[in-house]
């Protein structure tokens, strides 16, 4: 007699503890709307509304990114992928398995529609975020709907960028309070994507870089300074207008409002070289205190910084200081909103950590907010000289889902 | 006039919140003895003791584990850096700055002595445990202190083991909370080093696969099944000594009594592979069923396994279910301390998840216990099909160290 996997299901849901609560996928958490600070907690957000969630959502402490190349050039197979990532992404976030039936449901003889990593786990704040690269338009015969922002990036002075984890057709940010719950998140949208996508690269991202909401502490970066002190925040209604959504009258308006785009850049850290330089050199090539974080012209963390107070060789905040670099003051008001990663990836062929950050920024037109001011930095900042680009891409977000909807419905429908 | 740094400081350190709390290194906090779980909380676990900590410490959530060179054959030096790293481990690890003086202290032409990215965090269940691998003795002309079964892990079959992230003359896992506190440690460990030793490899775990103390619940690995359920408990004195630490009689016990072995080992997971197998099929490869993590023969996951239960054809957990494979019934009795940590290093050139498992197991004899049950896995267990292994490391983890003494004295003193 062959005893049935339900009948043993039946003994294993039994078990008190972490498995116990499930059936159909992970345990069911109500959706919890506009939690405003997932620090410590748990939540689930909205995964539909106007702007899709993990833009402006505070800043989750984990991320795996994902750049996917199409693998078909059938219009028809890319709204059915999207259409499924749509479904699968809304169940993840709140806190279900990736499909309807779920890991350990379902006929003994199918593989499971969820892989399971995350059975019993709380949605942990998870938010999924869909972007499509200049080659998704090219392949797919929408050429005249791609926005003339959606150029593949230029290359910046100083570039070293591996070809294998740089561009990409479409883009997953997955963040999460607890990386278990972004990994499940990219690992299953990419099996769902089998046939329409390949993963081409990823990322891991083990610690937020940034605070991206006034109800956030700042944290810090490898090179040990706080991350996000001026960043566009949440809260900054008309900022996000201004710098982060695309507005109607925009170039590409009309399938892209409400959305934005997001620019990826890994940046590698030398930090056995930056950790050998003396704190006031640290503190000169950032612009501000290592300890508090506040413009070396003095104040708190909040003061704004004064490019023209003098100090005994030049001004206290140096003419290459980071922070003055790509200031707004410096650059036409240009602001991004910023939500990066540290990230470590091991250690390369000379003993050093293969570490950094996984800069990513939103902003309203890449070609106007981030391509110059990330020309200003690559050839007059200080930091540079601790720094390698290593993988670069550009992806248009899309406005989010409406009910009923997929992500992408008026670009694709 | 240059406006000094310790004016600034005074500035930044009363800005409320994250930062505010240090002054030389991160925010104290008491050390806690005898902390019985980290699940959610932030304690110190004590440094010193019988046995370092890290390894029946209740498994914590990240991980950043280091291999090292030794770039010296002078003991002298050697002992110097062991004198430092005992120091640099007992302060990061009750939530202080890696030196004395700290990131934003001292003489400000001087670099700090702490990185500063854990500025403001506490101590988050940080452990630091040290081991030595087999090249440490060869190095330092100790070979009569070697015990044999220091010996390089034998070549199993189907190993495709890749060198350069294999072996290592010193080892250094950091477990903690938060990974941003284990990344900081290995990052100041290397620093302090640098002279005597270079990084060989290292490895970041996401997430604990593997409870190592009953007050502890089940986390799950990659494949998606409850992963620590029989292990060797932080409670079971017996098994303990028995299983994981080195007794005085033993070969080597004259410096290593109260110690153990470390066998690290990277385990791909062909993940994709996994994911298109019935749950039937991953259920019948496991010996366990995926909802509960109860053995195929019933009960609960606590249930011990039966495995002369009849199926419909063959026994119910079947001659190759890795849980049978490994089971201490059919090994002599032999069990193991496993605290294992899920990884995800970005993806393969074939766009699969470079994922799986980082296997670390203590035991008290590597050659008795880990090598024959590695071989009975690696030729009989439905697993392996599923599996490759990428990375082999053992050291010797000497016990801990007494208040004034440091890690390794009773070798090298
Ligand atoms: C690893 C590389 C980088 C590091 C370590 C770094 C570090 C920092 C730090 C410490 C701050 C001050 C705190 C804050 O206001 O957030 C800052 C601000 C800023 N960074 Fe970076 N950054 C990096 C790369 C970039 C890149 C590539 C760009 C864009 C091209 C950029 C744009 C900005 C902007 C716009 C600000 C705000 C300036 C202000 O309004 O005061 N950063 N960065
Ligand atoms: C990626 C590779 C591996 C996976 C996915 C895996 C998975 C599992 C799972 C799911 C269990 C049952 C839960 C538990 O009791 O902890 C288990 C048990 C066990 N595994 Fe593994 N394992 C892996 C590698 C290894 C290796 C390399 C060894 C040692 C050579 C090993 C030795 C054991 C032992 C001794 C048990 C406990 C068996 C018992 O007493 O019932 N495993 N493993």
């Amino acid at each position: 007699m062959k005893v049935s996997r339900r009948g043993l299901l039946g003994g294993g849901a039994a078990v008190a503890g972490v498995g116990g609560a499930f059936v159909a996928g992970r345990t069911s958490s109500p959706a919890t709307a506009d939690v405003a600070n997932v620090g410590g907690g748990q939540p689930a957000f909205p995964f539909r509304g106007t702007h899709q969630a993990g833009v402006v959502t505070p800043a989750q402490e984990r991320l795996h990114f994902a750049a996917f190349d199409l693998t078909t050039d059938s219009r028809d197979d890319v709204v059915a992928l999207l259409q499924a990532w749509t479904d699968a992404a809304e169940r993840m976030t709140q806190g279900e398995g990736a499909g309807p039936v779920g890991p350990t449901e379902g006929a003994a003889n199918l593989p499971p529609d969820d892989t399971g990593e995350a059975i019993g786990l709380p949605p942990s704040g998870l938010t999924i975020t869909f972007g499509f690269g200049p080659g998704f338009f090219e392949r797919l015969g929408l050429d005249d709907r791609k926005p003339a922002a959606l150029a593949d990036l230029p290359h910046f002075p100083g570039d070293t960028l591996d070809p294998a984890r740089s561009g990409g057709d479409l883009c997953v940010q997955a963040c999460a309070q607890d990386p278990q719950v972004a990994v499940h998140a990219v690992r299953n949208l990419a099996r769902i994507g089998f046939g329409a996508v390949a993963v081409r690269w990823s990322q891991l991202g083990f610690g937020r870089t940034s605070s991206t909401s006034t109800t956030q502490s700042t944290p810090r970066n490898l090179f040990g300074f706080k991350d996000g002190t001026a960043n566009v925040k949440a809260e900054e209604d008309a900022a996000l207008e201004e710098h982060v959504w695309v507005q109607p009258g925009d170039d590409g308006g009309d399938w892209l409002a409400g959305g934005s785009y997001l620019v990826a850049r890994r940046i590698n850290m030398t930090i056995e070289v930056w950790d050998r330089q003396p704190l006031e050199d640290q503190e000169g090539f950032v612009g501000r205190t290592k300890a508090g974080g506040a413009p070396l012209s003095g104040g708190q963390e909040s003061t704004e910084p004064d490019f023209t107070m003098p100090g005994s060789d030049g001004p206290v905040i140096p003419e290459d200081a980071h922070v003055r670099v790509v200031h707004p003051s410096e650059n036409d008001g240009i602001r991004m909103l910023r939500p990066g990663y540290n990230f470590v990836d091991g250690s390369n062929a000379l003993g050093g950590l293969d570490a950094g950050l996984f800069f990513i920024a939103f902003v309203r037109d890449p070609g106007k907010q981030f391509v110059p001011v990330m020309n200003r930095m690559a050839t007059t900042d200080a930091l540079v000289e601790y720094l390698r680009f290593t993988s670069s891409a550009l992806f248009a977000v899309p406005p989010g889902a409406g009910p009923g909807e997929y992500v992408g419905q008026a670009l694709l429908a």
